[in-house]
């Protein structure tokens, strides 16, 4: 392992990685995990990546487990980067591509930062946590948790998908349900952990979740063979997912192994759309969005810990911030699956409502290649899709 | 593309694979691919399978796909094979396993089957199918189908899980509710089949489907290093997975990278085990199960068309075929995931609970290598669970 120490991106205080850390015990703001570069990029040059396991664990050099016997694992993959050929042509784009994170344990994107996360976790001699959650990261650290022996306790808001609910509470996991948005559960979390004393796994308030998160960018460069596509979309609620991509694609141009960066798009809905709000005037920081609500319910996220983090990975990328409608989300879910066969979740939906947009508004070009994130499986969301049925008794016939 | 033509297993007839042929002309038995072993062989030796894709396509010389260019792929991934350390050691097993097939899109196996089937289809320019699911197959039809421009016509029971309805509906597949069970479906089918002349994609009644489905028995086998285990459990319904999985041990047998067969084993429920009757009767064919009615419900088949085919792999490996009750069931999905963090799906957990009946009546040895194969995501099943937390308001705590 080539972890270094954890650093504050605010006023670069340093802390050992050897303990328990939260936030940055002076401002406040999220720790980054740092490597000693010249150590990584020796090995990683050195390593053959083909004959390693097809999932996260081979960037192994770029995580911070020291111990492999410490990793918890549910079967992670490499989640395909599919090309989409017939929505590509329905649009209007040449390079159309879709990263299904919808085939990852648990079904959806989460499962990453809860794989490296709870690792981390047991390796640090963790026995409880706590964390507030829209749904699927509460569900994914509950399965990683029920492994590993750690208990969880988890609180979310009563509207998240119900089958988010079944997978904690299947796991054993400790489950509340709040009536309000993911900042009540958030403070009923932070009161627990300073009663109890337990891990606080709130989003960026320990430092792994995000070096899970940053391995769909080392797959998305590896699956282009290390040529980093144009632009990259993601559906940012608090926005890991796009700080750690961000994150993992610095790291790889400092080995070398790339050299430009792609534009990074931050999109939300637009009745929760604090990034958007906040890129349109140009600030480096969001404010709290007032009666968040969209279908999109992994991105209501009102106010992101990280959002200076996702503002600066826009800003130094040229990437953009775009908010799009609940309508247009729904839509482009229906047209992803009857034109390519993807049942996706509304969040992911939402890039390609987006992309749309932005091609429409020549920010992106027809020949760019540009690369839609799908966080997660149409699967866990039966609520988006009105399935009207003719019901027929068994000696009826169809008419096709 | 190695294959030879379709053969009958009852009379041996032979059909040419360049046509569209269901069943056989003379007795109405499911047909079997055939390959040129030898020609396989010496091209599956020759291959240099780690430099393939990571999915089931990297076993071509077994698949039945003549031009490349007709394969339609949903990003289909080597399902993981995972070691159950903490449920082996509260079972008593030294060397548990399972084969998590709900990392398929679509979230369950049956994408196998539709990804060979549909491809196969395409390459026989089909434009529309018809077929009587219980759910999840129909599902798994209906999203390649939209990626491959084929109509769907799909027919399944008004109980089969929603989720399996939406994804069908999602991806614009015409879907057709029957009051019934899946063969009343399967009747509703056989007209409409014979009135429009389109193909009948019915379980069986082509024979492609089992050649996708056969990639399990494969991806097994390379998993363990081409060291076949001792015991493998299927959940029975239709049967297919156990038919191919058995049909590729043959073939891996044939072409002499195998030696030895594990024991095959039919879990069924018990309020649906036409299969284990027949077994324990010692007949080589099942008789139709009256008012079938299991939680699991993806294998409430009252009598399979290729029943004879799987009591064949039974006897001829030394299998075995047993039923465990739906409390059992739900018992032990509560068990794998609390222990593993595996939510899966109730077919699959039937499995478990069948496994430790064996080791329990010492048909299956503790230190013997044992595989649960299953079938789907617990996702897909959100009825299964009870998940009863308390709802808190904004200012309460929560109490650990």
């Amino acid at each position: 392992m080539y972890v270094t120490h954890l650093e504050c991106p605010k006023c670069k205080s340093r802390f050992d990685y050897k303990k328990l850390v939260q936030l940055c015990e002076k401002c406040s703001s999220p720790l980054l995990v740092k490597y000693d570069i010249k150590k990584v990029k020796s090995a990683f040059f050195r390593a053959k990546l083909s004959a390693r396991p097809y999932n996260l664990w081979r960037y192994k050099e770029f995580l911070p487990i020291e111990n492999e016997k410490n990793i918890v694992s549910l079967g992670e993959v490499i989640t395909p980067l599919l090309k989409l050929k017939n929505l590509g042509k329905t649009l209007g784009f040449k390079h159309l591509y879709l990263k299904d994170e919808g085939l990852n344990p648990g079904g959806s994107f989460k499962s990453r930062g809860a794989a490296v996360g709870v690792s981390k976790a047991k390796e640090l001699g963790v026995k409880s946590f706590a964390m507030p959650t829209n749904g699927n990261a509460g569900a994914a650290w509950a399965i990683y948790a029920a492994k590993a022996g750690i208990e969880a306790n988890i609180v979310m808001p009563k509207d998240a998908p119900l089958i988010t609910r079944n997978e904690c509470a299947v796991s054993g996991a400790k489950l509340y349900l709040v009536d309000g948005l993911i900042s009540d559960a958030g403070k009923i979390t932070a009161k627990a952990v300073q009663r109890y004393g337990i891990m606080d796994a709130s989003t960026l308030k320990e430092p792994y979740r995000i070096e899970g998160k940053k391995t769909m960018g080392f797959e998305i460069a590896e699956q282009f063979g290390w040529k980093i596509p144009d632009v990259i979309l993601y559906p940012t609620g608090g926005g890991v997912g796009l700080i750690g991509i961000y994150k993992a694609l610095l790291e790889l141009r400092e080995i070398g192994i790339i050299d430009i960066l792609p534009r990074l798009v931050a999109v939300q809905a637009q009745n929760c759309a604090p990034i958007v709000k906040a890129y349109e005037n140009g600030q480096k920081e969001s404010v709290f969005w007032e009666n968040a609500k969209t279908v999109a319910f992994g991105i209501t996220v009102p106010k992101a810990l990280g959002d200076f983090l996702v503002l600066e990975a826009i800003y130094k990328t040229n990437g953009t911030a775009v908010s799009v409608s609940d309508e247009d989300i729904l839509k482009y879910q229906l047209l992803l699956a009857g034109s390519e066969g993807l049942f996706i979740c509304p969040e992911g939906a939402a890039t390609a409502a987006a992309a749309h947009l932005l091609l429409q508004s020549r920010w992106i070009k027809p020949n760019e290649k540009v690369v839609l994130l799908n966080t997660g499986s149409g699967l866990k969301y039966p609520d988006t899709v009105n399935a009207n049925s003719p019901i027929l008794s068994v000696n009826d016939e169809i008419v096709i």
